[in-house]
C-alpha cells in the first residue's frame, strides 16, 4: 500500500458501508437503521432525484412499506392500477379497445400495483431512516469510493474491507437533468461515472474500514467492477421512448393501464400516474441501426462493459431522440384519438437490454444489489421493486451477523435467493419486451394476453419462492417452480411470504390484518395456530404443554426472547363464547418487570362484531382441529412448519440452532441480552 | 370609550377572531384556514395541553378528520373500542362479567369510537392548520381579551366587533398541571381566569376590529360572560375521579370498555387508551356533603355563575381528592381482581353538572362554541367531539358570509342546529350520569344496558339530525326525533350526514369510499344519482337533458362553478359493460383552460374487479330505475333531494338562491369569481 507523503487521510470504522442512494441503497439503510447497525451511506450525486426514472410499486413492496410503518403515505399519493385495457387496430387501421381485464391479481395482496415517481418514494424511505436512526443516518453526498480492498480470507480483522472515499466537488456531481429546461433522462450516464479516481488532494479523501460493503450503485456499478463480476446478457435492437406528461386527449381509457398495438406505428403502454400525469412507453421505429458509433446515447440497460469483448450492437441515432419525435410517434399510434401535452415532466429513451451479474457478492463481505445485479426494460415496473427487495432480503442477515446473533454462513443465502429472482425477472422481461416490440401480425392478441396474464402474478412480487437453504426448511430437490407446502398448512408455501388475513386481537377485539402485527423489528415470528383448542381436547392439552415448555426459563425461548430475535404469537380459532383470557398460557401474555402485561400476542380467527374476519385458517389451509406451528423469517417469509406440539417446537429450535448463535450449547451462556431491544418495543394499539 | 393618556394601543382588522385554543377553537381555525379566511387565533395559556383532559373521538369526528386529510394519523395512534363488557357483583359480592356487546353501532360508520389524549388531537389539527394556511395561522399565546363591544345593529361598519387584547406575562399563564410531579387536573380553573382585566400598561394591549368573534374559551367562557348569556342547569352531588394509568392487573377485560358495578364500592368505567394506558372513571363515595365552603374544588362542570343566585350544592372535600384515595376506591371495586399502577399519567376528580347556554350567539356577530355552550360529565366521551362539531357547523357559514357568497341570514342556523344537539347531549348525559352514579339495586342491569344501547347511536355522532331551516329543505313541522326522508332516497335523511358507501371511480376503476371523494373544500355537492341510465331509456334522456342544461353557460352552474361553491358529481348504477366514457355529458368531465380533463367526477355503484363495492343505491334507498339528485352542504349534511331531472335541478337552484348571493338575479353579474379557488384544487389520485 503506497504511503502518501501528505498527512495520511482520516480513518474510521463502520459496520456497513452502503454505496449508492437509489432504491436498493435506501432499503438497506432503512433496515439497518431500524436494527441499530452502525452504517455509512454515500452517494456520488449532490442531490436527490426530483422527477422521472422508476415509478412502479408492486404489492409486495407496499406490504413491506407497511411493516416499516409508512404505507399510508404511499396510499395517499399514488395512482393505483385496477384495470388493464387492450387496444388493437380495427379493419380501418384505427385502434379500438378489444378487452378489459383486472390489473394485477385480485386478492393476492391488500395492495394493488401503484405508481408514483421515484423521488417521492425515496423521500418516504429517507424520512423513516431519519426516524429510526434518530437522525444519525443520512446520505452523505457527493462522496464516491476510489478504491476497495478485501483482506484475505484468513484475515482476522473485524473490519476486513478497506475503502478509500473521495468527496467530489458539488458542481461535478450535478446531473444535467436538473437544469432549467424540461427534465429529461437522456443523459443519465452522468459525469460522476467519469470522474478520475486518482485524487488530487488528500484533504478530500478518507479511509473507511467496514465489516460489510453494499454496492447499490446502479447499472454501471463501480463496486461490481472492482469485484470483477461479469454482467451477463445483451442489448437488443429495440428502442423505446418514455414521456411523463399531463395529456390533453379524448382517449377514453387514459386513466387505465393500456397496451396499444397500432397497425403500422408501433406499440404504446399507458401507465396513469399521480397528479394527472400519465407515463407513456412508446416503441420507436427507425432510430436504431443508423449510428453505430454514437456514444452518448441513453440506454438504461446497456452496461458499461459492453465495449469489453462483447459484439457491439447497433446504437440509436441520438439526434432523433427528442421529446418532439417521441410525442409525434405516440400521436400516430393513438389515432383516431387526439394526444396533446399540457405539461411535460420528463422524457427519455432507452435501448432494451437484459443482463444479470454472475455473482451478487465477493467473500460474502462485499455485496451488490439492485441495478448493479440486474438490468432490464422498465415496462414491467419491476426494477425499483426488485432492487428494494434485494436489500430487504440482505440487510437483516448482515445485521444478525454484525450483532453476533447468527453465523456468517446465513449470508450465502442472499446470492442464492436473489440471483434466482433476477433470472426469473430477466426471463419475464425478455418475453415481455419481445411481445411489446413485435411487429404487427407477428404475435396474436391471444398470445400477448396469455403472457401478460402469466406475468401478472409475477409482477405483484408476491410469488417469489426462495429455495431450500440454511434458512428454508424444504426439500433440496423441490422443483423451482412448484411451491412446497406442508400437509399442515396446505396453502402456505415454505419459501414464500405469508399471505395476509384479517384477525381479531383477543384482548381488545380490534380487527387487524396480520401484516400489521408483523412490523419489521428484526424478529423471527413463531405463529402457533392452535386451532379450535376450546372444543378440541387434544389441542387444549397441546396448548397447555406448549405453554409449560416455553415457560421453562431454561429453554431456548428465554434466550431467544432475551435477544429479542423470536416473538411467539398465538392464533386460535375457537368461538369467542368459548374463550377466556385466562385460558391462555402466560407465555403468550407475559408481563414486563413492572408486571405490565403484553396484551398483543394472541389473535383470533373468529368473526368480529364489526368487520369481516375469520377466514385465516381456510386461507392458509390449516385444519382447525389440527393446527400448525409456522416460523417466519424477519422479512416475513415462511421458513419452517411443524405440528403445534412440544415436539414441533423442539424441531423448530433444532432448525434455528443451525444458524442462531444463541442456540449453540457452547455459547448460550455468554450471549449478550436484548440485541434488538432499542428497536423492537412492544406493540401497542 | 375612555381614551388613554398613553399613546393609543395598536389597532388592526381581522375577519374572524377565535378566542381559546381547545378543540372548538382548533376546528374553527382549521376550517377558516382551509377556506382562506383572515383569522386571529388566541389563547390565554402559554403552552398547549400535554396530557389528560378529553380523550374520546366519535366516529363522526373521524369522518370529518378524513375530509381534512389527516384521519390516517388518528387511526395509527388511537385505541379503538370494539366491545363493551358489563360486570356486576355475584352472590358472593365479587364482580364478574355478565354480558359482552359490540361497542358503538356496527356499520354506522367506517370508524369506531376511539380514544387518545387531547394533546395529540390538537397536534394533528395544528399541523393541518399550518399546512392549509401556509404557516400564516398559529395560536398566539398567552393573549387574553380584556373587553368586547359589538357596534349597534344599525352600524354599517365592516368590522363591527371591537376587542381589546392583552398579552399576559408567561409565568402568569402556566397552569399548575405542568409541574415536575404527576400531572393532574385538580386545578384546572387556572389563574388565567382570575387575571384582572384592567391593564397596567398599554404596551401589552392591542385593539382588534373583527367581523366575527368566536368564543371557544371553555366552561368558564369569558366571551359568554361578556355577552351576558346565561349558562342554565345545575351541579349534582355525584363526584367522580379519573385515573390515566398503565395498570398492573389480572382483570381479563382491561383492554375492553367495561362498566363495572360493585356491590358496595360504587361503579367504574374502563376506557382503554393508547400506549398501554387505561382511563378509569371511578365513582367516589363519601367526599361530598362535607365541606360546603370548599372553594378550590375541581369541578369541570360547575359553572362560574354558580354563586350567582343559584342554590349552592354540596361541594366535595378537597383533602380526599388524592390519587391515592381514588386508586384505593378503584381497587376496592375491582375485587377480586388486582389493580396496581405501573405509570400514572394524569388524575382528576369532578362533580357532575349539566348546563347549556341559553344562546350561542349575540347579533350573529359573536358566537360561543364548545364547553362555553354546554358542560356535562365526560363519561359519554362527547365533550371534545360536540365542541369540534359546533365550529365545524359554524365556520364554513362565516366563511361564506365573509367572502360575500352567502347572505348573513345563514348564520342563524348555527344556534338553531347546535343548541338542539347540546340539549340532546345534556339529556343523554343526565340519564347516563344518574345510571352510573346510582346505588346498587336502584337500577337493574337490564335498564342500565337499555340506556347504553339507546345511547350508542347518539354517541357515534352520526345521528345528529338538523331541523328545517334556510339550509335544510324539510317540513318545518317534522318531529325532531323522526328523520325525514324523501321517497326518492328512502334511507337518506334530510338534515343528517351522508352515510358512507364504497363506489368505483369510472375513469380508473379505483374503489373509493364516497367520503374520501368529499373533502372539506367549502363546496356544496350536487350528487346526481342517475341510476342504471344505460338500461333505462328515461334516465338516459334525463342524463342528456341535465348535461345540456348544466352546460348552458348562462345557467346558474357556471356562476356556482366560477365561485367554486358547487361541485356536481355523477353516480350511476349501470353495469360497466354497458358504459362508455363518452356516454357522460361533458359537464361531468369538464376540461380546464389547457384542455386537461377532470377525470374524478363520475362514480359507479357497480362491482369492482378487486374489492366489494356496489351497494350504495341500496344503502341510500334510491331506486336504480328512478334515481335522485342529492344536495350536500359543505359540512356533508344532506340538505335537499329532488328528482334527477332538469326540473329537479331548477328546484335546487331555487333553494340555493334563498341564501347564495350568486343566484340572486340582481347581483349575479358583479360577482367575483373563484372565491375558494386557492383552496379547492381539483382532486387527483
Amino acid at each position: 500500500m503506497a504511503v502518501p507523503t501528505l498527512p495520511p487521510p482520516k480513518e474510521s470504522n463502520v459496520d456497513v458501508l452502503i454505496v449508492g442512494a437509489g432504491p436498493a441503497g435506501y432499503m438497506a439503510a432503512l433496515w439497518l437503521a431500524k436494527l441499530g447497525i452502525k452504517t455509512k451511506f454515500i452517494d456520488k450525486r449532490s442531490t436527490k432525484i426530483f422527477t422521472g426514472q422508476a415509478d412502479g410499486l408492486q404489492p409486495r413492496v407496499l406490504e413491506v412499506f407497511e411493516t416499516f410503518g409508512f404505507v399510508d403515505r404511499a396510499i395517499k399519493e399514488v395512482a393505483v392500477g385496477y384495470e388493464a385495457c387492450f387496444y388493437e387496430p380495427d379493419e380501418t387501421g384505427r385502434i379500438r379497445r378489444v378487452d378489459k381485464i383486472p390489473e394485477g391479481v385480485p386478492g393476492i395482496s391488500r395492495f394493488n400495483g401503484s405508481v408514483i415517481h421515484q423521488g417521492r418514494i425515496e423521500t418516504w424511505l429517507s424520512d423513516a431512516i431519519e426516524e429510526f436512526s434518530g437522525g444519525a443516518l443520512t446520505v452523505e453526498r457527493p462522496l464516491a469510493p476510489e478504491s476497495l480492498e478485501i483482506e484475505s480470507a484468513d484475515s482476522t480483522s473485524e473490519y476486513p474491507v478497506r475503502v478509500v472515499l473521495k468527496r467530489l466537488p458539488d458542481d461535478n456531481a450535478s446531473p444535467e437533468q436538473f437544469g432549467h429546461k424540461v427534465e429529461n433522462g437522456l443523459y443519465r450516464q452522468f459525469e460522476g461515472d467519469q470522474i478520475n479516481p486518482v485524487s488530487s488532494s488528500q484533504d478530500d479523501t478518507e479511509v473507511l474500514r467496514a465489516k460489510y460493503v453494499l454496492g447499490c450503485d446502479g447499472a454501471h456499478s463501480w463496486v461490481r467492477k472492482q469485484l470483477g463480476i461479469e454482467h451477463k446478457g445483451e442489448t437488443t435492437d429495440y428502442v423505446w421512448g418514455v414521456l411523463d406528461i399531463v395529456p390533453v386527449t379524448d382517449f377514453p381509457d387514459i386513466r387505465k393501464r393500456c397496451s396499444i398495438h397500432s397497425k403500422d406505428g408501433g406499440s404504446i403502454m399507458v401507465i396513469p400516474r399521480e397528479n394527472g400525469i400519465v407515463r407513456l412507453y412508446i416503441q420507436l421505429e427507425g432510430v436504431a441501426n443508423e449510428a453505430d458509433e454514437a456514444t452518448n446515447v441513453a440506454d438504461d440497460s446497456t452496461p458499461s462493459t459492453a465495449t469489453n469483448g462483447e459484439k457491439k450492437k447497433a446504437r440509436v441515432d441520438r439526434s432523433k431522440l427528442t421529446s418532439e419525435h417521441i410525442l409525434a410517434t405516440a400521436q400516430n399510434i393513438f389515432k383516431p384519438y387526439s394526444l396533446e401535452v399540457a405539461e411535460m415532466h420528463w422524457f427519455t429513451a432507452y435501448q432494451i437490454g437484459q443482463r444479470v451479474a454472475t455473482h451478487f457478492q465477493k467473500d460474502n463481505r462485499v455485496f451488490i444489489a439492485g441495478d448493479a445485479c440486474h438490468t432490464h426494460s422498465p415496462k414491467a415496473g419491476q426494477g425499483m421493486n426488485v432492487s428494494m427487495m434485494d436489500t430487504f432480503n440482505l440487510a437483516w442477515k448482515i445485521a444478525y451477523v454484525v450483532k453476533g446473533l447468527a453465523k456468517p454462513s446465513i449470508l450465502t443465502t442472499y446470492e442464492d435467493e436473489r440471483h434466482t429472482v433476477a433470472e426469473d425477472l430477466i426471463a419475464y422481461d425478455l418475453k415481455l419486451s419481445r411481445l411489446f416490440s413485435s411487429k404487427p401480425g407477428e404475435i396474436s392478441t391471444e398470445e400477448f394476453r396469455r403472457v401478460i396474464d402469466q406475468g401478472s402474478a409475477f409482477t405483484t412480487g408476491c410469488t417469489v419462492d426462495y429455495g431450500a437453504s440454511l434458512l428454508m426448511d424444504k426439500p433440496a430437490d423441490q422443483p423451482r417452480d412448484v411451491p412446497y407446502c406442508s400437509p399442515l398448512a396446505t396453502k402456505l408455501a415454505i419459501g414464500m411470504r405469508l399471505p395476509d388475513a384479517k384477525l381479531v386481537m383477543q384482548s381488545d377485539a380490534r380487527p387487524w390484518f396480520l401484516n400489521q402485527q408483523l412490523p419489521s423489528t428484526g424478529q423471527f415470528r413463531l405463529l402457533i395456530f392452535i386451532g379450535d383448542y376450546a372444543q378440541t381436547p387434544a389441542l387444549k392439552t397441546q396448548l397447555s404443554d406448549i405453554g409449560a415448555f416455553l415457560a421453562e426459563s431454561e429453554t431456548a425461548l428465554q434466550k431467544l426472547r432475551d435477544d429479542n430475535v423470536l416473538q411467539p404469537l398465538l392464533i386460535h380459532a375457537s368461538p369467542q363464547a368459548k374463550v377466556e383470557w385466562d385460558d391462555f398460557p402466560i407465555v403468550f401474555r407475559p408481563r414486563d418487570k413492572r408486571g405490565v402485561m403484553n396484551y398483543w400476542l394472541i389473535l383470533a380467527d373468529t368473526p368480529s362484531m364489526h368487520e369481516i374476519t375469520g377466514d385465516a385458517y381456510e386461507k392458509y389451509g390449516i385444519d382447525k382441529g389440527v393446527g400448525a406451528a409456522v416460523l417466519l423469517r424477519p422479512d416475513g417469509y415462511v421458513t419452517k412448519i411443524t405440528e403445534p406440539t412440544v415436539e414441533g417446537i423442539k424441531d423448530i429450535w433444532k432448525f434455528l440452532s443451525r444458524f442462531l448463535v444463541a442456540l449453540e450449547p457452547s455459547t448460550a451462556c455468554t450471549f449478550s441480552s436484548n440485541a434488538f431491544s432499542t428497536k423492537s418495543k412492544s406493540r401497542d394499539d
